[in-house]
């Protein structure tokens, strides 16, 4: 099923008038919250809502999985996969590189997909095999990874190392000391550089089908791959291994399993 | 000295014509880069040369101190203090937390100080002990800290832990644990952030005085607290301790130099 621009870009507006009042407005806010909400989960459930509104006026038969309230009619061939605030600990220290992250999955295969980040006023999205960004100026041009195939010549994203414990602390060690450059912090926003060839691997750990479906097409129609660790479909979430090349993926995954003869599991 | 609001905006733009034309601009660019220069040390050096000659036409007298090209002038009891491009694995990894940094001293001392992000559009400036911000619309707004001053309330922006080396590492593992929340990959922006009221936290290790000098006169008319890990001024790098307030200072040194009788050298 094809997406217009059109309609992600209505989402993305309509996430953006939750999110963007409440962005860098805590202040002290934030240390005195007792009870009640703050502003990042108000905004979160705001845009929640606004989105959820978007896709049942325009599909109506289709499913809605989403963060904050959950799953509706999840057994339509049809379901879309929201997370209003990708990047929670961006959005309530100032950075922008948090972002609101609608998918679609056609009987469980992520089929397009948005990240739009409304204080750069950038939107990233795919749809029917092509992925594309959308600047502030309504200026687009179509993502394509970089060529990288060596992992020496790899600049390698993820939120924090920390997230890693145990067996796979020790494989994601292995394989940052084998790439180029590292760099953190970046949650869905590193995907989004790995679409538009700015950065070339991105692994993770622990995120759920709503932090990683919006990515999928994205990464894919721009060129790349993108894995569950084990190397099976990354829809569901759980470790995530997605590179610019095929032949970089082959060679994270090598980095990441070496010294096992079964996957990490 | 005062600098107006206006000499910064001119100095944002100058240097902006050659970093933003050259941001996301790498592609397989950089991979392949034998010899020559690549397109971020082209933009390093060719800001740098516009701002040096937009200051050397406003003040000719005054001394120029660049991370690209050195020091003219030096003894002269002004000072301008430049880096073209702070962060510069931000910029190569396409992600806008990158800055433009100038900064003025007298006779040493940080006066006025200015972190130009062109992506985003946003200008941080302080001058005759007042921070603001301009927004990509010509919007401002006064700068102002956040009044944590406890660690348990304060998110901690460092650009990455694997510079803290030894006992460094010791003591900034220790203080990191102390805090709500720690913060990667920020740079020069975790200053602005700072000053923003959005973090409350930023510790780094191994700056050079072009790293931090803009900064300083920023975090101090916001309201915060900037010094090397020693506890002296701050204006020519090394190890620095920036916080919101002089009370969560106070905390995150005790914490940095706990169990020592000498300050951590």
């Amino acid at each position: 099923m094809h997406v217009p621009v059109e309609f992600f870009r209505r989402i993305a507006s309509a996430a953006a008038q939750e999110t963007l009042p409440r962005f860098r407005r805590f202040g002290d806010i934030l240390n005195k919250v007792e009870g009640g909400f703050d502003p990042v989960t108000e905004a979160d459930r705001e845009a929640e809502q606004a989105i959820r509104a978007l896709i049942k006026a325009e599909h109506p038969g289709h499913g809605i999985l989403g963060e904050e309230f959950g799953a509706e009619n999840a057994t339509s061939d049809h379901v879309w996969v929201i997370d209003p605030i990708d990047g929670t600990r961006s959005f309530i220290s100032g950075v922008p590189l948090w972002g609101t992250l609608v998918g679609l999955t056609h009987k469980g295969d992520a089929v397009a997909g948005m990240m739009a980040q409304p204080f750069t006023g950038e939107l990233y999205y795919a749809s029917a095999g092509e992925a594309w960004l959308e600047g502030p100026e309504g200026d687009r041009r179509r993502l394509s990874t970089r060529r990288t195939t060596g992992l020496d010549q790899a600049t390698l994203c993820t939120t924090t190392p920390a997230l890693f414990q145990g067996d796979r602390r020790v494989a994601y060690d292995r394989l940052e000391n084998a790439v180029r450059m590292p760099r953190y912090g970046t949650d869905c926003y590193g995907y989004a550089m790995l679409a538009a060839g700015n950065v070339d691997l991105v692994v993770e750990v622990g995120l759920q089908s709503y932090d990683i479906v919006a990515l999928i097409p994205i990464i894919e129609a721009a060129g790349g791959m993108i894995t569950e660790w084990n190397g099976g479909p990354a829809e569901e979430g759980g470790g995530i291994v997605a590179a610019a090349t095929p032949e970089l993926h082959a060679a994270a995954m090598e980095m990441l399993h070496a010294g096992r003869s079964d996957p990490v599991g």
